[in-house]
This record gives structure tokens, sequence and C-alpha cells, in this order.
């Protein structure tokens, strides 16, 4: 059994309440059940977890290095900010996959360079709640394939 | 009676004590109880905080959403970097106004660029403790037209 | 009695005119009236004075140096072309306050560096015609202390 | 039955032939064949096509208007040069996916602008042939909830 | 005895874990104890701490200001992005030294400016481990004059 | 019958004096008679100005508003470089029209930007004294369909 | 008789069908009709041509040496990026008009350079199907001076 | 008998007055006093002008098509943002030298680049009141040699 | 026997047509006799071609990989702006040299970056038609070396 | 006495004998027996000399610590790329004045940034060989006034 | 009997001494040996010359002004940033190639500017020491030409 | 007994004259006395010299790579400018340590960007002569575990 973590950046608990008309209704509770779903019919199991912290979310891709197989990475806002969250990612020697609910290259500039991307194994982006499953198919993809 | 956060972000816990030719001699305590005394003769109440985490303003920041009216915020040395916290911004929809005790405009060039003034309603700086008072009636007044 | 000039520079006059959904329905003169009454309840008098012409406005802050204690400062469009401008402004030796009545970080690129306010004591921007309330009473308090 | 176009760009005829360490060992047809089943499982039918030429390209981007129910594109160096295709993919009225066999994000500095993204529903990169079935599921997903 | 502060940042902790054949196989643990015994034979006592919270290294420098001497700080990857930890810096009013494990000049273009080397006394990068030494060293020394 | 401004910026003055190799050997007088002639062919009266004075434009754009259905207008200079001239169009709530004698994207870098043609309906650049015509026969045709 | 070449780019041909919004309701056969008529009011004859290849419209600029006596010529989105057209319409030795039905200035950033504008004669752009005929009369009048 | 304007452009009537550490204590009249009798020696005669007004600047450099051999400017904040003062220095046609009284390379960085400099003959910065007279001398050398 | 193909990009059919002063009154015809001639003495054969056609010259290089031992590359206006020009290079897997007839690094800025040469062995620019001669024998030099 | 050194760098030995359209006919000799004329008059003696080399440039700076009590430097190309030239001009802790002889703003783009002026005391450009008169004559006047 | 100088800049004295899997294993004088012989086969003689100092390189390009017919320089790392070779290159007023044993374009960013190329006749890079074959016959065509 | 070569940079020679509250008051033989000691006691002896010529450190360089085990560099202005001398630094085939006496950060722009800085195996600066100790140090313990 393929063990994943499923993590959720800044911002991102508020999902179904604030803004519905971009980032959709569904909350990170209903979208977690239905990735659950998926998983289990892919032979994986699911840890979710979110954090407004940047440190949180790197001591959970330490984590990652001994506890899953692989990880499934929304980073929100600090997908074009965060260096030390990059480093995590190469550190955590786990293939990582970077999924975003919106199509982060059609908004502000400052959103169109990820430092992020360069060391996830693939990227994700602009099918709603749908980027979580997609992303997830490809790590899963990936870790048979490994 | 209108509810208002007012929320200091990195270093500010140290005003008054650090570089008090630049930053003043008065106190995150002596500010507040200068500004209680101002919210009440508006008609408002305040919840003073200050972190240096970022995690921890965009927790307050969501919180604002139920708890707040709107907010005063001194975003410090994240105003020119975190994206995540101009997220929260939007995200807790409720007006924000950016106040800087010094003028952050005549300073290096990396603080000239603001990620959160554009999803503020409004901005301040270079008034030293007066900034927040300046702000707070800024923000009482919008949130008296609206 | 503090004496200060209320200067606003290019395009300023047709306030309440045009795009009221963006610059409000208050015309120069009854922004005007309602700042001479704080002014008056604050211990100061006004002098207000529109201009579209950069070498006036400039005269304007040359008269202040020996007619003016502090000038707030509504550049417009200047704010972000004038070098002879900010210049004018450290000549008259005299403190100044930039306003914006709407938030100019939020609008085009080209708005978003000022050349005037690392030369000002402090700005204000994006509280309608209250911007001009709260620079009044930042520079007033400013003038107090110093 | 959904109809959907999937548009290969320049050099992608080589896929199987060059740099097998990089691009993968399949070929587009063994590619397209796996995409069919997917596809019919999926409830849609897939038209293959692979050009070298810009102009071609936009041809059958235009052709997608009256032929198809989405796209999922592949536009190979294109995407980081062409404003055309970016202007056909606007033109031509149909959500279209971007794919990228490998992580664009992590090679040349000139790759990580992609001009296409912007117009395109979503995009997906890196994860191998597999980048093509993500994409079009992410796709039919969204012509399902539209 | 001179009391100094070892602030490690970001994935620090995984030090001897991950990518050996960049970082060395020693622990943060191993280091320290070789410091403490170069500290000892230079008349001082080390505090070691790591955090992978910007925010947590931010208060461990306001502690500083009260309870060390001065400060070695490697920020990890805050170095190329914080401008809070640089404030911090600033606050703290103690001497911090800047060290890097490898050379972070000879890696990817955004490690080539540190927004925290300006405000430190000195910067070490590209010894190993040693790098800790030397920058204790340059410290003590500075430490020794002032 | 409509009402058109034939603005002209700085330097226009001189037009057939300077350089009449580049600018040609036309007048003001010389273009504004011709121009007469077809507006009256083409339903409209004109009225002719020019100066070197940014405010004085902004002044006559400011009287469109009241006095003129539509403007033409070459700002020379200004074109590159004032702000105010950009927002006095937009103030003026009337179409205008940019024209340029020469090739303006022929000459120097910093001619290549304008700060005007964005809040204008149209340009015309490059074919000498016959732009104005050009612009004023488009300006017509706009003021006829709206 | 003088012998015109009307060129259009990539997607033009979807004029009157994508977007009548932005592009209006005019197809390129309705275009070309009235073009015709003005046409031959000025002794003029027009050969009307569209094509989404580069390469074919450099075909044509390089026919229209012996075959035309001008261009009228509307890049499309190929105004942007394509050196080659530029180097063609430099080797056709016959004088181009550069047309745009949309104010491109007032569109995307990457929309605001113009690598064929420097080697035409003059430029149009912003008034709908209008600009062609603002064109075609600026060339003619252009070869009937010279 | 040469006849040479000396223009001065914004702020400069303040000479002597304001900042005396950085310009000198001299005034315009002292300034122009000294370089009368120096214009005496070299026969030449001066006319002396100063305005804040962009505008008067160029009507001046005009008038010096008829009445002026040549031109010393001290073009002032205008440096660096004029293209129309630029565009006025080519169409007077009379040779034109750039003078600064401060070095105005040792200043902010928006100082360092000069539109003028490029359509003057010669340049002078640094030298306080003197650079007037290098500049004069610089001039009646030209137009002797002329 | 070796086999070359000498690919020539857009506007290069017109080489001896248009301005000759730039780039010679040979035409492709001439030079391909003379460099026949060049090749036949050092055992080579070639095969020229010419297309205004991006995807044209893409094919040609795909057909290299089987077809010849090496290319001599004239990309024109494609050097600097075609990405997937550059990945067909690299895609061929054969020996690709880049020859300009003209100094290309003398003309306008935009020519000054080549995409091509990097994945190139060699470039050779500035040489007239002799350009053509060196990048041969540079090319056999190589392959009789591999 | 005052005691002057003339310092002349990179390719000015030539002068007189190359592009004497650009630099006049003048050789560094007669140049140099013309100031020593000037000198004679003003009281002061001058040391000539010419280096290809920044090493020698350098070393002559720091003689004039000691041996000199200013400086007229012509650094030629250094100008714009020696930082090493700039360091020994504050080295040095003589007053040096920049000349040149063409005007270098109106030349490449290259040439309009100068390493050297923000640490002289003046600059002089573009009056041909009575740019080392005029210098020589800022500098002794600002000798004198010290 | 055309004589030509051959200049190699900095560090070209270790070529066949360092990296030879990237510079090749022949040394200058095998090199110039292999030229020596070319030369003669093309009526010329060489003189070959190498320095590590800049100025030694502008001296000798000055003794080519009487001395040589032409040059041939490999300007080594000065390539990127010496304004005095380049200005020595259009003072020697002999005809000039650049050559690179190395693809410089397939290199370190700074590596892809050239301030010499302009100024030179033609350039070859990346074919090994063929690539002062190919440039001694670049040359002495040129010169045959002339 | 190892051998280093201990090289200072332009200016460096007025040590402990110019300028000595930036750079202390020691001179190089002061601190060249200090490090022979320190030298001696870490088993390596010192070869100290210091030229302003760009080419004389490069020779020194190439020295070493017979002549030491390895260098400590004090590159002083090149350090931004040079790329011959980062050249040399890779073909002298032995570890090289950039030291700076100052904090080379906290200082101009242009100081910020080291070419030397990648090429080096580590980088010490701002601890004053101590900066040479610590580079010391660093150097003998790389050369130890090699």
């Amino acid at each position: 059994m393929l063990r994943v973590f499923v993590l959720h950046g800044p911002n991102l608990n508020l999902l179904g309440q604030r803004e519905p008309e971009v980032y959709g209704s569904d909350t990170l509770d209903s979208i977690g059940a239905a990735l659950d779903a998926l998983a289990a019919s892919l032979g994986a199991t699911l840890s979710h977890r979110q954090s407004n912290h940047e440190g949180q979310l790197i001591d959970w891709l330490h984590e990652a290095r001994a506890g899953a197989d692989g990880v499934v990475l929304n980073p929100g806002g600090l997908t074009h900010t965060s260096v030390a969250l990059r480093d995590a990612i190469t550190a955590c020697e786990r293939p990582v996959v970077e999924v975003h609910i919106s199509n982060v290259y059609a908004r502000e500039t400052f959103r169109k360079t990820s430092l992020v991307a360069p060391v996830c194994i693939g990227s994700v982006s602009g099918f709603g709640k749908v980027s979580y499953a997609l992303g997830l198919r490809g790590l899963i993809d990936y870790l048979n394939r490994s």
C-alpha cells in the first residue's frame, strides 16, 4: 500500500468559504473524501494536512522522508516566494507533485514564476479540485514505474 | 460597536526598545492604550495582537472573517515578500488598512514595493505611532460608509 | 495658528465630475469646506490651490517656504514622473504630506512608484476624500511635535 | 460522445526516437493508442494530429470550433514564443488543456514562461506520456461539468 | 565568558542525512560538539538551536538582545527571501555572522543575492562544516576587539 | 455639426521650420487649412491649438468635455513621459485619437512606449501631415458610429 | 493603376466569427468589398490574401517586389514575435503600412512592442475595420507623393 | 558680439537660499553678474532667464533660434524626465551646453541618466557655480570654431 | 563520401536581389555552386534547400537524422526567435553549424541573442558568402575528427 | 605652485591619428603644450602621462597622493568598466576631474554609465580638446577654494 | 605578402595544459605552427603573441596600424568586459576577426554578450583550434577582396 | 609543508594608509607577518604578492599551478568586473579562497555580485584583517581533507 501525504499551504483551509466563484464550493474535507476514494482504488492511503505556517509544511516534508512514498503539495502563495520550501522538497528525497486549483499562469505577474516547480516531478494547475486527483494519479503512476 | 483587529507583524514587539531614533520610544502597549481611547470615541473596540510568525498573522486574518469588522495591519518586513499574507487579506473578506511607522518609501529599494497594498483599501506610512491612529480613523470611516 | 497649503495637481479640478464611481462625487470645493472645518478644530488655517501645471505647483511649494508651516499635496499623475516636483518639495524646507484619493498601488504598474514619497514625511492613499483629512491630521500632529 | 482534438507541436513526431532518456521510448502512435482506450472509457473519441508548422496548428485550432468539444495541446517549443498560437486558442472558443511531457520549469530559463498557459483552462507537465492522460481526464471532467 | 547563539535555519536539521555529497556527513550534533570545544578554547559558551520556522528564528534573535553577546546564523533558504529576518538581525543589536555550508554563489541565480549579508558584520561560505568554525572565530575576534 | 479639437503638443509650432527633411515643409497653418477643408466635407468644424505647456494641453482637454465631440491629439514628446496628460485624456470623457507625423517606432528606444495610446481610441503615425487627416477621418467615423 | 496587396496574418480569417464584441461583426470578405470600392475611387486595385502561416506571408511579401506597388499588412500575433517577417518587409522594397483592428497598446504587455513597425512607413491601430481604410489611404497618398 | 541665452530650470531660483551646503551660497543674480563679466571678456552678451515651467523653457529655446547664437542650459530636474525639452534642444538648431551645479552622477540612481545630454554639444557638472563659467567658455570656444 | 545539408532560412532566397550593399550580389545558386566545388575537394556532397517556413526547416532537420552526416544552417531571422528550430537541431542528433552572412552582432539589439547558437557545434558570422565556406570547412573537420 | 597630474587612459595615445573627424586632429603633445600654457597662467604645473594599462593608471593615482594636488583624468574606455580605477580615485585622496573629448552620452548605450563620475568632483565632456582646459580650470578653482 | 597579427588574450598561454577536455590538447605553439603552414599557402606571414594584460593587447593592436594588414584576435575573458579593447580594435583601423575555441554561446550567461564582436568584421567560435584556421581564412579572403 | 600564495589585488597596497576608518590601520606588511605566524602553526608557508595589474594577478595564478598548493585571493575591485581573472582561477587548478576586508555586500550595488565567488571553494568577507586569517584556515583545512 503506497503512503501519500497531501499537503495544503496557506489559506487553503478556507476552501469552499472564500471566493467560491474562483475556488469552487468544495471544502478541504469534501476534496479529501473524494481523494481518499480515488487513492483506495489506486492502492494508496492518504494523510491530509493543512497549515498556514511555512515551517510546519517544511516539518511535514521532512517527516515524509520516513513516513510517505510521495507527496501531493499545493503550496499556495508560498509557491512564488519560499526558497526554504523548495529546499525542503529536495531534502525530503521523495517525489513531490505540485498542484494548484486555479490557473496561476492567468493571474498576476508575480504568480507566474514558481520556485517549487523545478524540484517537483510534475505540476498540475487550473482544473479546480480535480487538480488534486490528477496530481495524485500522476504521482502514483510515477511511484509504480520507479 | 465595531470590532477591529490591530495586527502587528515581525519585530514590532521591540517597538520602543530598538532604534528609538527611527521608531520612536513608544511601546506597543502605550500605542495600544492610546488607540483604545481613540477607538472608544469612534464607537469601536480593538483586539491587539503581535507575532513574528507569518502563519500566525494569516490565522488571525482568517479569524477576522467572523470576529472582526475590519483590520488595521502593520505587516513589517512581510510587506515586501509575502504572497501568502496577501492572499490571506483577500481571503478574510474584511476591509484591511496597511500602516507603517516609518516612511518605507524613503528606505532601501526592496522596501519600495508592497505586495500587500493592492489588496488593502488604503495605506498610511511615515507618521510614527500616529500612522496607527490615522489608519484606524480611515478604516472606521470606511466601515461607517459601507 | 498653523498655516497649511493644500495643493492639488493635474486633473483634480474635475473631482466629482469625472468617473464618480472611482473618485467619488465630492468636488474640490466640498472637500475643501470639510477640511477647513477640521483645520479650525485643529488650530490651523488652509489655503486651497489647484493647477494642471507642474511649474505652478513648484512655484507654490516655493511660496510655502515663507507662507506656510506645512503642505498637504496630492500630486496626481506627476507623482510618478516629476523629478522637478520632488526637488521642489525638498527645496521648500517645510514638511509635506502626500495624499491620494484612490489606492494607486492597486492600479497600473507605472503608478506603483512614487518619486515624491521619499521626500515627504508621510503618505496616505486609498481612503477617498478622507485621505485629505487623514493627511492633514498627520501633518498637524507632526508640526505640533516639532 | 465528446470529440477531442489531441494536437502535437514541433518535434513531437520524433517521440520515442530522440533522447529517449528525456522523453521516454513511447512513440506518438503508442501514446495515441493508450489515449484512445482511456478516451473510450470516458465517453470521448480522439483525433490525433502532429505538425511542425505553427500555421497548421492554428488551422486545426480553427477547425476545432466546429469539429471538437475540446483540445489537448502540446505546443512544444511554440509554447514560449507564439502569440499567434495563443490567439488561435482564444479564437477557437473551445476549452484547451496544455500538456508537456518533460518538466519544462526545470529546464532553460526561456522555457519558464508560457504564452499559452494563460488562455488554457489548465496545464499539466512533467509526467512523461502520462501528462497526456492527465490532461485528457482534466478536459473531460471540465466538459462534463460545463 | 562570551555567550553566543548558534542558529540554524530551515532544513539544516537534516544535515548529515540529506545529500551528504553536497552537505557532508556531519550532523548538527557532531558539528555542535566540535564547535563547543572550539568555543571553550576561545572563552565562549554556545547555545545551539534549529528551526524551520522563520518566526522562531526571529524570536531567538530578539532573545539574543539580552541573552547573548553575538550570533552565528545560518539562515538557509531564508537568506534570499526574508526581509523580516533581516529586520530582526538589525533589531537584535548584537553582532551577527552569516555562515553557509555550501558555496551559495556557485549555485542557482536566486541564491546569489543575500538580504541578510548587508546587516551582518561578516559572511563565510563554502567551507562545509568548517564555515561555522570560521564564523565563530570571526565573531569572537570581533567581540574581543569591541 | 461635429466639433473637434485638434491639439498639438510641444515643439510642433516649429513645423515647417525645423528639420524639414524629417517633418516636411508644411506649417501648422497650412496643415490646419487642409484639415478644415476635409472636416467641412465630413460635417465637422475644427478648433486648432498648440502649446509647449503640458498644463495648457490638460486644460484644453478638460475644456473638451463640454466644448468638443472628440479630439485629435499630437502629444509630441509628452507621449512618452506624461501620466498627467494620460489622466486628462481619460478625464475628458471624449474619444481622443493619437497622431504622430513621423514613425515614432523607428526612432530612439525611449520613443517606443506611449503612455497615451492605451487610453486613446486609436493611433496613427508615420504618414507625415497626412497622419492628421487619417486621424480625423478615424475619429469622425467613430463619432458617427457611436 | 496602383496595385496594392492587402495581407492578413494569423487568425484574421475568423473575423466576424470570433469575439465580435472585440473585433466587430464584419468578415474579411465584407471588409474587402468595402476596401475595393475605396481603392477604385483612389485609383488602385487590391489583391486580398490571408494566411495563418508566417512563411506564406513572407512569400507574398517577396511576390510584392514585382507584383505590387505597396502593401497593407495586418500581421496579427506575428507583429510582436517575427524577425523573419520584419526582414521580409525590408526585403520586399515596397512601402508597407501596418494596420491593427484593435488598439493593441491597450492590451497585454507583450502586445506593446512591434517588431514590424520600425520598418513600415506608418501604422494605424484601434479603428476597427476602418483601420484598413485609413491605412490604404495613407499608403496611396505616400505612393502618389513618391 | 555673440549672443548667449543662460537658461535655468525648475528650483534654481532658490539658489543660495536652499541647502547652501549642497548648492553653495551664491544666488542666481550673483552668478549672473560674474558670468556677465566673463562673457564680456570673451566677446559675448548674456540673457539670463529662469522658470519652473517646462513649457516656458521650451518657448525660450525656440526663441533662441533667432535670438541667440548658443545656449547654456541647466535643466534641473527636467534633465532626467523631459523628452519635450530634449526635442526643443534639437529643434532650436543652436549649440546647447548642459551644466549642473552638483555632481548629479554621485546622487540618486534616477539622476544618472540624462535625456538631454545626447543632444547637447557638451556637458559640465559638479563644479558648483563654476560649472556655468566652464560651460560658457566651452560654448564660446565652440561658436568661434564653427 | 560525407553528406551535408545546406539549409537557408527565411528571406535568403532573395540573396543577390535585395540590399546588395549589405548582403552582396551573389545569389543562392552561385553560392551553392562554389560550395559544391569546395565540398567535392573535401570529400562531401551537398543538398541545398531554402524555405521561408519554420516548419519546413524543422522537417528538413528531422530528415537529416537519416539523410545527412551534418548540417550547415543559416536560420535568418528565426535565429533570434524560434525555440522550435532550436529543439529540432537538438533532435536531429547531427552536428549543425550556424552561419550568418552579415555580422549580426553589429546590428539591432534583438539580433544579438541567438537561441540557436548554444545547440550548434560552432558559429560563423560576418564574412559574406565566405561564411558558408568557413562553416562547411569547420563542419567537415569536425566530422572527420569524430 | 599647484601640481596637477594629467592622466590619459587607453587609446588616447592615438589622438590626432585615429578617426580625426571624431576626436580632432590635435595630438596629446599639442594638447599638452596648450594645457601647460594655461596651467602656467593659473599658477600650476602639469605632469602628462598616458597608458593603455589599467594597473599603470592606478599606480599613478596612488603616486598622486604625495606627488600632486589634484588630477585631470580621461579614463577612456575604462570609464564604464573599471571598479578598480574607481577605487583608486577614492584611495588617492586628491580631487579628480573626469574629462572626455567626445560627448560619451551621445554614443553607444554602454558608454552612458560612468563608474568613475560619482567619485570625481566634477565631469566635463564633449568639447573636444577644450574639455581638458575646462576640466583643468574647474580643478584649479576647486583647489584654490579648498 | 600579407602580414597578420595573431593575438591571444588572457589564459590562452595555458592551452593544452588546462581542462584539455574543454579546450583540447594542442598548445599555442602547435596551433601556431599549423597556422603558419596555412598562412604560407594563402600568401601571408603571421606574428603570434599572447598576453594576460589588457594593456599589452591594446598596445599590439596599435602596433598593427603600421605593422599588419589584419588581425586574428582571441580576446579570452576580455571579450565580455573590455570597452578599452573594443576601442583599440576600432582605433587600429585594420580588419580584425574574433575567434573563440569553445562555443561561448553555450556557456554562462555573462559570456553571451561580446563587446568586441560589433567592431570586428566577423566572428568564429566553437570549432576548437580550427576556429583560428577558419578565422584566418576569412580574414585573408577579406583582405584580398578589399 | 603546504605552500600558499596570498594575492592582493588593486589598491590593497594602500592598506593602513587610505580610509583607516573603513579598512583599518594595519598595513599589508603587518597583516602578512601575522599571517606568517598563523601559517607556521598550521604547517604552511606563504608567498605574499600585491599588484594593481589584472594581468599580473593572472600570471601569478598561473604560476600557482606548479608553485602552490592553494591560493588566498583578495581581488579588490576586480571581483566584480574581471572574467579573465575568473578564468585564471579555474585555469590554475588549485583551490582558491576569496577574501574581502570590508563587508562588500553592505556597500554599493555594483559590489554585490562577484564574478569570482562561483569558482572559488569559499568566501570570507567583512572581518577586517581577520578575513585573511579565516580564509587561510579554511583553505588549509580544505587542503588537509583533500
